[in-house]
């Protein structure tokens, strides 16, 4: 069945293909009197935006939103807002080719298989330019945020592409948006220049991790026992184009520590608040949140449109060779910031959402107090 | 906001705590004509039993499942089944001194920040023992899926017990349940015994990682977007409790691979249908099964409850120290097996019921005749 | 599809037949901190029982409601509540007869059609017995309720018994609780008496109307558009067993009046919030309660299990002729009185939480004042 | 909580103002391969479309629809379809003196009072232009049901406005097509054209029942408990805009009736399926439908927008009259035709979608056979 939804009380369903005349969110659920503005979301979107530079696909979509419903006046009124970005860079004739030919790596087959009837125009729905109409969502999801909670701030970056990882002991925030890959560590960044250069011009392209955190999130969001916080961020990011896998904390690097190495260790800080000796956990015990930093990774598949031959079959069923010609990003885990962002945006407010639903009060009240 | 149900239309609400009463399943949207009886489900039930072996916990739970609703002269008949487990070895008093003092990787303390009111007794709700009931929904939901689709066969194992990895050279499906680690091979077991013991006698533990394989899958199920199949696979791995990251396929080693070296290239096979040069997607592409292996990993933290002592705080704010006495797994992440497997099924069975809704037919059904 | 929950936050999965080992209510989603204990449970539940009187059905069930989870030392801990009531009273040799002929009215032939098996004793899964989960479901929502909003109140009472209604003129609130048949109008209440004596000596039965009042409640409940309250309100009493038509407020009359006579018009009362003229509107404007009294009726149908013979036929496509013995409600309308509260009970205190989840605050909280 | 949606598996999320960009459906959930172009949802909406008599609005709305997603040469993909209409005759100054009073009946009061901001033009979201959204989304779920079940046919009429009553004995379904009320009965249709002149003259407005009824709906879909084909009827007419009751059958007549007399008695038709000596149950019993018609009637209350003075408050507390000038529908139920044979539309496609994902096979297979 087509479940084009995801959010419990914060609910985005997106639609449309990447060849089509647009493509959108339909947001359901947001609190009225949030400020929000087409300006506003496009901020977020721009960031996505392909063509800014030599490492992602050079397709030049202007992704002009426009908010068609919900907000009036300049704030939100409560009922859905559809946001909608019009497609205007497609150049159908482009992918012609891939009209009988299976893709390895793409979903053409399993559309294919499973519908018996795909656009076949640019990947149609599983084209990752969905992802814009989830970035559109989060913006409104991150002015939710600022409304409700302002000390919750959302970071994403790239910690790895191909076999280059970066080095934390030269982790530096700042150096996040100055360079075209998100990247904390200058040293990296510059490699990794290199390295995609290479890999561009020989036709082929490199996966990437890319690492989610929000902070200022309070203590108590998420819950038992299948709609835990660290649950619902799972396949938030596991949704995403591409992705093949999702860590909370240590992640799957857990499985090698022992239990008195994995322990965050509680301790009571000078604002009457717990603070913890380690962060193993990713801020996250039981579903729910510890008021720590919320750490995700996931990965990044390499982009599967590369232009080295690949064997196939076609629609008849016969041996074929394909080369994905057209405008595609070399790594497109790139890109996929904004889009880690945004998810983390969306899942965070839903879960602010929920928890005054069961527990009443303003954001963050939990009645446990500690002291 | 409190949500315990899993699945869109194989739906498992699970409920009850480690020393209530009970526990239970209450499974909603099963196929009637089901044949199912208590023994079929207890038979998974008892692979997931504490106290089999020195590396479990040594509480000794019967885990005997009772069947209340929905099953009607040896069959289900389309309507709620009620599995329900008794808890009978509770030893409350065990547990008296986590009352007051929140055990470090535990959710002891998000629990009380969030809910002010907790039942501490052995974990209550957060308590692993809530498994046995995603173990009884599962076994239902083999059962459901060997009437609809008996050629799925699901199983799992583990891949590595802390820094230990099995070698895939030596992989022997036989091996499996030869072992008390379901382990795939012989020597890396070995090992793990050896590894194991030691931590327990030093009152330590260790964490592990689980890889769930499922074939027999057809083709075609899973939808875009958020109701991929990897997104509900996601979702329900990192709702176990002590799971920090899942993978599907190539998973986050992913992200160092080329768009080359990644492509699953296809080719006819003998059959008729679609085959791979490899697998590096899990059985899984823009979300919808490729009729290959579904291949899923977790990992799985240390247990939280050592003797080693940790540094905590109490409710009232004042440092601490705690020793988790009581029986505990030394590597939970063995018992996480049985648990990862149900999952499973009831994913792959909820996706199967999905899939016949929009497309007809009977399971597998799919339109796009590829030769 | 078999879905047997309802709510969108307070959510409530009924499960038993009504001659299995038991049946039950698991709720999820409840606040933590509720005051509960089986004792206030059963009080609503012991205003449901059958055999109280001559108006009702001979069974003798005990109804005795267990609490299996979700309740710590008689608080809701905010984890999923099971309430189970074990059916002890079912002479399943009673229904013997009803194997292979279908009875009119009922759904065994329904169930048979599209299951291809059912559980046919006393009607399985279809039972009005079902009904004892939602009063025990509804026990723990007022609870809840009594916490959250003190000042709601909720009362059914049955406004026409056959073609016999009440006089408005004469309501009573006090002689709702006198007689048996929660009456308001003692003179109404005395010719039902008669009427439904001569109705259960000829074997027959008579249909009913009821009404259920929701007082106290705030404004500001509701939404648009799906989840309006009355829109929750229709679906949560038409999914009572035999119910066929909900109205809200002045319900199907509303079709004869005019725009003059129908409008409420608006005052500001004494207290600073609007009264109304009049309340045509049951309350509810646009989805979202008034502030006035909540006003829902629905008409339940006479008891289809009658001893008057009646032509069906059998499994084998058989003509045949049926009479239905057995211990059944010769006006299974009056015990409806108790599930219509407890239906009302529920929805109102779901969209409590949900109101909450978007607007924050306390209950009842609404950004819009007036004056 | 804002709640858009409705529909289990066929989803619906309407979106939009009356006096925004434009309004539309999101539809998740479709079958993909279904015939359908803008035409074939323009011919529904050309049905509810205002400004065709003088008995409806004289607002000019072209709602001409457009298919943003989902649908790719002529077919549905299976993929969110967004069907999107614009709003082009808005003239917002019409409506600037219900800025600040409330009209009565209408949802301005409940608006501000929840939400503390709203769009005041014309109703904003309350509008019953929503419906517009309604009637495009039923126009593809026609289309669905044609290529899975073309024996179904839905057809809706008026059966009363205001205090007249249509004749049952002058019942001619030609009739409906040929008089500007949708009235099987040309006397009550003429009798009702006098009626309403009278009332638009004099500023006021009336009431109306609508009744629909889907034909050839196989037997065997719908479910317990609460995913009953009539809890979901009730629910999708007691959504629509001003409708005060909702009927299944014999509806609130029910109540009225003996067991005798209500008993709908079943023998073996000619072609080897059940029929029945009457349908008072409305073709659904025990919420699955038997095969025979499914009846619904609802009750839509009189236009509150009237130009005879109502007294009201303002948002500022003061005592104010209003009247209600623009244009507006003297009957609104005579529109509601076309919506509630949508609503019709998408629950039982909705529900055929629910019976395959159970119980598999074609449309209408129900394992259960009789004889």
């Amino acid at each position: 069945m087509s479940i084009n939804t995801f959010g419990h009380l914060f609910r985005v369903t997106t639609w449309g293909e990447s060849h089509g005349p647009g493509l959108g969110a339909t947001v359901d659920g947001c609190p009225p009197g949030v400020a929000i503005d087409e300006g506003a979301i496009q901020h977020w979107l721009d960031r996505r935006r392909p063509g800014q530079n030599r490492y992602t696909t050079q397709r030049r979509e202007a992704d002009a939103v426009r908010i068609l419903s919900g907000v009036f006046e300049g704030r939100t009124t409560g009922t859905p807002v559809q946001l909608m970005i019009d497609n205007t860079d497609q150049r159908s004739k482009d992918y012609g080719d891939i009209r009988d030919k299976f893709r390895p790596g793409h979903a053409d087959i399993t559309y294919w298989q499973k519908y018996g009837h795909r656009d076949y125009r640019g990947g149609g729905r599983s084209s990752a330019r969905e992802t814009a109409a989830r970035v559109a969502a989060g913006g409104l999801a991150r002015a939710a945020l600022n409304m409700l909670a302002p000390e919750i701030a959302i970071q994403g970056y790239l910690v790895q592409i191909g076999p280059h990882g970066i080095d934390r002991g030269r982790f530096d925030a700042e150096e996040i948006e100055r360079n075209p890959f998100w990247c904390p560590d200058a040293q990296a960044a510059a490699q990794w220049g290199g390295y995609l250069d290479g890999l561009r011009k020989s036709g082929n392209s490199a996966g990437a991790a890319i690492e989610v955190v929000a902070r200022g999130v309070p203590a108590g969001l998420g819950a038992p026992v299948y709609g835990k916080l660290d649950t619902d961020l799972a396949a938030a990011m596991m949704s995403i184009n591409a992705v093949k896998g999702v860590e909370i904390g240590e992640g799957m690097a857990a499985a090698a520590l022992t239990g008195e190495d994995n322990a965050d260790e509680i301790f009571m800080g000078n604002d009457g608040q717990p603070v913890y000796s380690s962060n193993h956990a990713g801020g996250i015990l039981g579903g729910i949140s510890t008021g720590q930093e919320i750490v995700v990774r996931f990965a990044v598949k390499p982009t599967s449109s590369i232009l080295r031959p690949r064997r196939t079959i076609t629609r008849s069923g016969e041996a074929a060779e394909i080369v994905t010609r057209g405008r595609h990003d070399p790594c497109v885990g790139i890109r996929a910031v904004p889009v880690g962002e945004a998810m983390m945006a969306c899942v965070i407010l839903d879960h602010l959402l929920l928890h005054r639903a069961q527990m009443g009060g303003g954001v963050g009240h939990t009645p446990g107090r500690i002291g």
